[in-house]
């Protein structure tokens, strides 16, 4: 095969000396098989294609390969020209600043490497056709319910792809917290009409590019090819078919980035281009005692930080066995945030959802969200900011005027601080300090974020506790956090099996546990939550009631976008209104456990007075009079016209 | 008496119609006695006097006197007009409109009054020649340490002033913690010096003004005359001798001002001027139950606030003996900012605290604050906004660009927020989320404030338990809370008697016992703070590290205006630098049992290697190398030249 290759390098080399340039890339194309091997010369050449059309008319290419560092690129395309040839440290790369001109034809082209020793190599390289412009790539906004899945604990939709022997993690050990369970991107697929007539709309599966890690590999977290899909999760055609099918319905797909940090058995971990790559580096390499950050993640906003602090949080490894990836290199920021938009316009996604935001170097966060926000002005990108602190989650939301200029180019952060407010006004016993006043001055500090409706609330998620754990199994609280969360200004997320009750009260903060298998994703499942069998009446009554909620909230104007209204605690209730031009939804928390009246003079600014109002649950109606009675513990959830 | 004054009267109406107008003054001005018995005749004019040469021009004289709404007031002196003459509901107030021009000459004229019967009242008023002008009224800032007294139970300088039977609170009762122990304004008089010497540049007594009260009178916040000094404090002309000999010292006096409400036996209760001069007027004359504030302070910052709950909080009275001013009575507004006014006047103040911030009506605050800033360009106030929510401090302080648009113009808060972190910090046992983190991640939070160093940090206030007691008695870890607060870009207040441990831990969150009688005080204590006499060592110990922090801070300018660089907290000890040029303090928290090393290179950053530094509490010299023994718990506080 090798020798085959060089006789055909040997016989295009004298081609390209006696044809004029055009004719060589005829000679190519018409010849697919020559293409195909050419291309199996180089071993790596990233991004894996690009497209024409895109504001940004730069292209960094990645080329990885033996001694590539003394060859010169040439390519001849219409359009398309090498702009600077980049060295790297290791002579094993280079880097190609490409410019792709506005009229550039889509197709293939070759770049061919002239060696020192006068060999050559070929790549063929692909400048694709975009199917839409980047202004109608549509993110997720505060009209989206999103569906937060696990892959691995989902579904087994392909029990073929369960196990690979050249992968690291060879088992599948669905008995075991942190092995593999099976799930996978065809088991999502499989399930789209399920999560669509639960009334999400929107997927964010957990990172499934390929983790060649020796153990707990199912996260997804532990990169080690940023442009290959995971074989256990399936190929990069289902990932297309699952976005496709999921937009088919109208869904959108999430896709959830690592720009921190990789796995330490990425592939580059062996050869990396420059000493820089990776932030302290040279301990890993000396297998001296590596600094992992600091964790401290104010440091960010603090102007008094230390120097050394800084550098601990934002240069040491967020663990052991996952590489800091260095962004003040330029020539990795160009990668991350390539790798970014290949993947927004390769799976036409809806949003990206952004692992550890405070970790990475915070100015090269700026410019990855402004790079992605600069191809596709209406999309959407969901930092993690896990803070209590709404300074903190406030501070990296796009148009916040902060103290030290930082300009955020971030659409959404992630609202943990009113999380963990919902929890305690429902665990805690009521007085004037405690309980449900947490929700309302919680919700209170809204005054801080720039545009609220577009922060992400979330009953928790893969790292957190079940919400129903935390909320110490009590159904009817898990109900009205939910309820509320959803009535809200702003984009709900909810994990999966939220609606099933799934919770993890035997191991409190195992994130195995909490990443439990969704009841009836496994052929052989005695339960299923996909189709009700074997699930109990509260799982029944759960999955039943977020249904009619979230199905209530796809088309609600005032949910998504009307004004908000709410009342201080008073008796142990709490009354929240969402009001559009003339839709009103009613939001009544009630913690008495006890029949109570409520006077509802004390509502009169709203309007209601004498109006028909719709229990969005039961269905029934109810006329806003005098005064309502609360008959048990519970949310009541209502609608009406104005 | 009456009969004499109406012969005087008859007499001047008589050469009223024969005199040219400024022979009134003159014959009103050479006999004394007349003068006199004239303004016995109103009830009250208020302001007492004004000055010439204010910013403001316009001055509005309330004026309380039998059926005096229809009398016509003249004024003939060079300079003064009335421009509007406002009558109120009350048929017995006028509210004057006066213009006072710039080159008006300071003086007394006569405010005549002529009713519809013939009759004629007339009213001395002064103008008087200011001292200094507005720019020259300097107030507190980060290099000020106030120490905070409740006069009542500070020193009771003179015991002829314990008791006066024409007021309501008859008794002195210093066995009962919320009776009257007999303090007073010639107590603080008395012992300047040695505030003086333990360090303290500016003091801050709670409300002297009278409270005419039944009960618990001592505190001063139910104020019932806002231009008279109770007399069980002492006069007038002690409150100027107070603040004159303070000046004298360097120390600055601060005025604990109420702009919410007032005590309920205030004289205008019997007859207010207007029908919405005070809050839910109607239910307190009806005997209707009143409806007190909801205390739901969130309610002037929340973008979802329901008018009921703003109007509760801003309308609710802070409690049942303390009606609710209304400040968006245009008269009540103007009243309250000329009473500011004029104290700052009279006093030759340092600077204003003004009690419960958030309560009154916010765009009011910001006019009153404005006006006082107008008049005194470089003066201070302090607003309490108790709250442990670093967003509500912040959105007070000048300068905040607030979502709701909201211009304050007070120029400093107090930092609860980071109150609550130290003593969390210090109670805490040491882990990765608890214990010194919360004063390193509670400090980060500066990045929300406009100006963090003109901030309030307080160990502890009249309103809550002692410091020492809130940390359980450690006379190491108060010591610890002391010297971090005094080091940090604030202005620092201390409670009176912390110095000597006064704590509170028999009865806690009891107002009366915090406000313990400061030992030395009142004659026959056995044991006085001033001379040492009876001190316990662990008194004696706190006194002097106190003193000697607090005489170092006088002139530390790194203290003052330096920048803060600190580090995150490392084997249970908490680094932080304060550098100005050449001048750096290092404050170092300790809070290990056993003796613990720390390498220094970790610091490195600061500059420090190989500089002699100077132990601020023993005067001890250390050179700052390679690394640093610590022997015991507790706080290490040096200073070095760069």
């Amino acid at each position: 095969m090798k020798n085959l290759t060089k006789i055909i390098v040997l016989f295009l080399l004298i081609s390209l000396t006696s044809c004029k340039e055009t004719s060589i890339d005829k000679t190519i194309e018409v010849d697919s098989n020559i293409v195909v091997m050419e291309y199996s010369e180089l071993k790596r050449v990233e991004p894996l294609n690009w497209w024409i059309g895109m504001k940004n008319s730069e292209l960094q290419l990645l080329v990885n390969e033996e001694g590539i560092s003394n060859a010169k690129p040439e390519i001849t395309y219409a359009g398309v020209s090498i702009e600077k040839v980049n060295k790297a440290d290791s002579p094993n790369y280079l880097f190609l600043d490409l410019n792709i001109s506005e009229s550039t034809n889509p197709g293939k082209f070759n770049i061919i490497f002239k060696f020192e020793d006068g060999s050559v190599k070929k790549q063929t390289y692909e400048l694709k056709a975009r199917n839409k412009s980047g202004k109608d790539f549509k993110g997720f906004d505060s009209s989206d319910a999103i569906y937060l899945i696990t892959p691995d604990r989902f579904a087994n939709g392909d029990t073929s792809n369960d196990v690979f022997e050249n992968l690291n993690e060879k088992k599948l050990n669905r008995s075991h917290d942190y092995g593999r369970h099976g799930g996978d991107l065809r088991g999502m697929i499989d399930h789209l009409d399920y999560i669509e007539e639960m009334g999400f709309t929107a997927i964010w599966p957990t990172p499934v590019l390929t983790n060649d890690m020796p153990e707990s590999s199912y996260h997804g977290y532990a990169i080690t090819d940023f442009y290959e899909v995971d074989p256990r999760f399936g190929t990069i055609e289902e990932y297309i078919e699952l976005s496709e099918k999921m937009r088919a319905k109208g869904l959108k797909l999430i896709m959830d980035q690592v720009a921190n940090h990789c796995g330490s058995e990425h592939w580059w971990m062996k050869d990396l281009p420059f000493n820089d790559w990776v932030n302290q580096q040279e301990s890993f390499e000396n297998k001296e005692p590596l600094n992992n950050s600091n964790h401290r993640r104010t440091t960010n906003q603090d102007l008094y930080a230390s120097k050394r602090d800084k550098k601990e949080m934002t240069e040491g490894w967020f663990v052991s066995a996952m590489p800091d990836l260095n962004q003040r290199n330029p020539f990795m920021a160009q990668y991350i945030i390539q790798n970014s938009i290949w993947w927004v316009e390769t799976l036409n996604l809806g949003g990206i959802r952004q692992d550890t935001y405070p970790y990475p170097d915070k100015d090269f966060m700026s410019n990855w969200a402004g790079a992605i926000m600069n191809e596709y002005p209406n999309f959407s990108i969901v930092g993690e900011e896990w803070s209590l602190n709404p300074l903190l989650v406030g501070y990296w939301q796009q148009g916040k005027e902060n103290k030290d200029g930082y300009v955020s180019n971030l659409t959404s952060t992630m609202d943990f601080p009113m999380q963990r407010n919902i929890v305690d006004a429902l665990n805690e016993t009521e007085s004037w300090d405690n309980g449900l006043v947490k929700m309302y001055e919680g919700l209170a500090n809204d005054f801080n974020y720039v545009t609220p409706k577009d922060i992400l609330i979330l009953p928790d998620n893969h790292d957190m506790d079940r919400i129903f754990t935390q909320l110490n199994k009590d159904v009817v609280n898990t109900k009205m956090a939910l309820s509320y969360m959803l009535i809200l200004p702003r984009i709900t997320q909810i994990y999966y099996g939220t609606e099933v009750l799934i919770e993890n009260s035997a191991k409190l903060h195992d994130h195995g546990l909490i990443r439990t298998d969704f009841p009836g994703g496994w052929k052989g499942d005695k339960v299923s939550g996909f189709t009700g069998e074997g699930l109990s009446s509260d799982q029944k009554e759960m999955q039943s009631y977020l249904k009619k909620i979230l199905n209530y909230r796809k088309s609600s104007k005032a949910i998504h976008e009307g004004e908000t209204i709410h009342f201080s605690p008073f008796m142990g209730t709490y009354f929240t209104f969402r009001i559009l031009n003339d839709e009103v939804v009613v939001h009544i928390i009630n913690k008495n456990d006890k029949p109570i009246t409520i006077d509802l003079k004390r509502y009169a600014e709203i309007g209601l007075e004498g109006k028909t109002l719709k229990n969005i649950i039961t269905g029934e109606t109810m006329v806003w009079q005098d005064a309502i009675d609360l008959k048990q513990k519970g949310s009541l959830l209502f609608t009406t016209k104005l």
